[in-house]
């Protein structure tokens, strides 16, 4: 990779990409273009396309010294990989635990003082539909995937605490090409405004470590980004377009339906899972 | 009535609207029809214009026996029935207090499980008119009426949290054609952002026990709805466009007029009235 | 009755106690002595051993010329009266909320500025028992006599902030010789701490309209009383003394048992009464 | 002055405005001449292009008699007088505390209730930039100018509850022709929303004593106004349209750096100044 | 073990107790054989003296069918276990992470309802020490090893709603027979607090999912256990009797230390070990 | 000023006190000789009986020079300086506010870095009696002189967080020998609880910049220092010993009287004052 001589320079000289094989990975990799010169990217999984300036490694999170080499020469980090699922917990140990402490250790050795981190609604999935979060609002995981989002939210805060690393953990809601259901007429977050939270996230000057909600300008709503103004995130989009997708009904759930109270839907009933070996 | 073969299905069988010969109930009767197959309508007053869709009552709320005829068969209930001014003591137990009673019970014993209750501004009328309110404002009822609001708040709570019946309590402001004086360029809910409200409180899957201000996107605020986001309500309309019919003028009131000071206006002034017999 | 030329005048010149002969009613007999000259007493129920310092009379609350004839000459009035049981919604209507009102009415009209009123942890009996709850938390009546004894503090914070006439409510706990159950280990007042809550109600300068729990210093505590320390209540007594009445026992009862989750206890799991006629 | 018989009467008769001859001094004398049938204008330098309906004299705010004099007979007061840099403390007592004293003891004397009163974001500067601030966050000063204007609403807070003068105290960004920083994109007021905020605390019919943030809906906030709604302030431009002014850059100041860490930048920095003689 | 004929029972069955041989585990071993039938201790370290009312055996946390045995047959857990001071990473995985998922993962699958968790005043050591915390601040870990009991917190806080099972999180001061040093004459748990403190835990019949802090009822407070008054927590001792082992001295520590800026002490400046192989 | 060989030193080198001939300035000259080889005092009065360990001089603190003088060589100020009852605002410029400032920048220049300040209950004296305050409660001066107060606040707040100089403000309620009115019995700081809490603003090691109440233990509160729970301020003294001077009386003040309504007493009703010449 070579920066032309011809060419300016882009804000960063080199951001990485964890978890860059998967859905908002891959939606990712056009937009960290325009923003540095050049993007590491690196998955458990292989990854396709690679671009003139972009490194691309296959990397087990779980694997300290190959995720310490990947910090190597790295201004600021987008990290989405792990699991991103309810598994079984001894799964999540190593790529939600353990491969974000071991992200974390390898940004200080390597002085990045910038994280943006894939939390999850999964965190909070345990507060009622009936309720309006925001930064502020306490921990409720719904589910030991929500439980890892949770450690790393506490980790991150050790880690601007104690090293001054600067963390966006991102309560993303669902970030697909559309709304599946009706859950995610509420917990939608467009592609484009996903890549716009994420800028915001690594561009402004300070963030601390800010707890931010990921969701479009939905109609109706459930979290509550007004603590974190100073992120400057607009969202453009709206799940409104697609409301008539999921024909109206009455309400008609049972009322102790433990996946409509809530908000992290069909999570809140799933079983801690054991690996089948 | 009758449900034709070719017509699809409504989303909601029978909804139950008390108050229709009112001003608001009137509003409403058109939107209903597009929500349910069959609308029971009832006031103390005569209903007119009754509607193949409709079943019209005259019932007044107090008789307990009639209100629980009412409820049969019913999926939801707009609660707007009772008197909306302030009255004689004597007329409001009846009307707001044994009539909002006799239909929580009917409802319960029903099986009906979401009402939208038209509470008022005058619960919280005794605020200042300097303070921004939300869900959580404690009430300050500025008349015996607004008392008789704070106890159907207060009854539809023990009915949710006893046997889970979901109301939404709309603190509706000032729903006319258009605002009639200086207040209500604060307090104007529009007709149809009222009945958009009235939607969102009988679609939105859950809403527990909320409490929601009735007010359209107004320049100037008192009420923010932020915490009950969850309910999509997203007025359209703004009393902006009316701001010319009152000429401006410096702020001259006597500094100490009651009616000035605080949200409910003339209200937090009247006296308790005596039935005339 | 007569002050005999040598007697020291009392603070009060006269005090209004109602539901003189209820159980509380009968502790604060003997210290109303110490604080008026005159103390008039009033019950539904006949009343007994009356003092010459005392005038009786035997009134039902509902009717408005016996009550607004009571109020008569009056400084100030302890408010026990109306039923603290649950009841047929029928009667509750008569005895709590047409007779508080015709109370407050009354006081209105003879000029009378201050009320203490017995309100109820009935009020608030449907917060969980793992919640501390304060002055300013929200109301959540456990049963019908819970709604109407969020009526009375609707209505009494209505005579304030209207009229002036300022209101303690007393949000009482269990107020008997001892606890009679485990559950009244927390909610036990005893009746020295009783009469004291009244005597500072009563004698604090100014109160507005207070919110405040009559609770002893029992060692588990629901209700924080610091918002309204303004009033010099401290307890002197707690169950602390009866603690080995009951058995300790491993927490045993079914998690979902309603009646061990809220603070209202039995209450919570009652039903609407019927009058028998 | 005189207004011709043909002329309809505005709402103000006559209005003050001190500051005159300064930046955002000049931007109102437009704006005030619709609103007021005479403008008196005061400055402790020169006034030019002084207009028929306006009154101007150069005032030095420390000379009480010649500040009495300019309250005679005005009906609200717009107060940008004073010092609105850093200074000296000497400077900054004569015309940021002695002034402003001055100012309210002369309108106390003339019946004056109105005034809006140009605060600053240095009042509350030492907070960081990561902090979303309201009407209630705690004062933070980040220089000696800072503390005179958290004097200003000390004082302007005392002659509300005791005389009844309201005022709007304008915690003002930076109100110039464009951001010139990247600061000021978070803190931009441009002139037309720094005139209609003025318009708003004029016109609103009561203010009590009221704290809001001058600035435009630029897409970064540091300020939330939710709380001052019934202002009616809808500011109607950005800063969005300057952003492009300057070049993106990752965040590479040094974590420490205090200008970059509060929100009143390069004041947080700034050492007390000793006036030379 | 058995339970002879004339022994009554103790109020509970069977208890577990974990992390026996440690500091507190000792403390606690006599008074949980005045609570239960059967105590059942472990630890990764060997126990000694053990009892005719004891099942002892050495267990690794990591071990999960071990671990799930230990299960068998409880009625409560009082779990110490884990590593309880800072370790390499790959320590605190094992012991305090996947110890304590193998924890609540057995005590779901044999349906014990109630586990009293040693969580660690390191769950929230970087606050500083001019705050006063209660049972909402938010987590602040101040060590790899506090970011593990904020990980417990969060994996407890899944377990009781998803599952039910209750936990008193305890944030546990400075358990020893006496304060060390300064610091800890504001964060001494006295032993007999402490096995107060477990006592409520253990009995109170309702504790949902509690946060307290561990800490007698020393002079000087960081902490404020007012929201989980419900629990009965009275401490009986205080540092205050050893102060004077502390001389005197003028506040001369350098304004940056951050080991006295924070309430952490001195684990704010750990750094993460590694482990040595 | 020599400390004998044999002699111990003392926890402080040199304190300063301020308003030394006062009331409280005499109380605390007997306990600063417990905490300081040398005690400098000063006072715009002459000051009398001056010690072996103190240096007395009598200094105008508008007198930049003087006042720099003062702080050369001193390890921390307890400022009682000013003018502590109402009056005319030029003499309260001088004393109050350039005083304290000169105060504020001779200890910068000479690396003090704890202060003790006097602020006055007068800070928050329109708040009302039915109001219960703590150190998050916003100011509400009730004079001028509760205005300069609030500036003192203001500017202390400011060196701390830019210069890092610690400052306890202590609003102090009515500290004299006994109360000396029905408000004393609120309000009552007796001189041993004075003394007490001087002493813990001094030693405890951090304060950053903390805002208590000085009020002994009286029976009834307004002022709650949980927040400032680090202080480990506790009184040992209640004016409940003084309660039978004040003949116990029905609340008989009329409604609207201001002294009756508001913290500050007989303050609210003061009127500005003007300088006798």
């Amino acid at each position: 990779m070579s920066n032309e001589s011809a060419a300016p320079r882009k804000p960063f000289r080199r951001l990485l990409l964890t978890g860059a094989a998967g859905n908002l990975g891959k939606q990712l990799r056009g937009a960290l273009a325009q923003w540095a010169d050049t993007v590491r990217i690196t998955d458990v999984a292989p990854l396709d396309a690679v671009a003139a300036h972009e490194e691309a490694s296959v990397v087990d999170l779980a694997d300290r010294a190959a995720v310490d080499a990947l910090l190597e020469g790295v201004d600021a980090v987008v990290h989405l990989g792990g699991i991103s699922v309810d598994a079984p917990f001894d799964d999540l140990i190593e790529a939600n635990i353990r491969g974000t402490y071991n992200l974390y250790a390898a940004a200080q050795r390597h002085g990045v003082k910038r994280v943006v981190f894939a939390s999850s609604n999964h965190a909070i999935g345990f507060h009622p539909v009936t309720e309006v979060l925001d930064a502020d609002s306490p921990q409720r995981p719904d589910s030991l995937y929500g439980v890892t989002k949770c450690f790393g939210e506490a980790l991150s805060r050790y880690y601007y605490d104690r090293f001054g690393i600067e963390t966006v953990c991102l309560r993303i809601g669902s970030s697909f090409e559309e709304p599946k259901n009706p859950r995610m007429l509420v917990t939608f977050l467009s592609y484009r405004d996903f890549i716009e939270l994420v800028r915001c996230s690594l561009f402004t000057n300070r963030v601390g470590h800010a707890i931010v909600y990921g969701v479009s300008d939905n109609p109706a709503r459930w979290w509550d980004n007004t603590k974190v103004g100073f992120l400057g995130f607009r969202p453009q989009d709206s799940s409104a377009q697609f409301a008539d997708r999921f024909p109206v009904s009455a309400p008609t759930a049972a009322y102790d339906d433990p996946a409509q109270r809530f908000q992290g839907g069909a999570f809140v009933v799933g079983e801690p899972m054991e690996r089948s070996r």
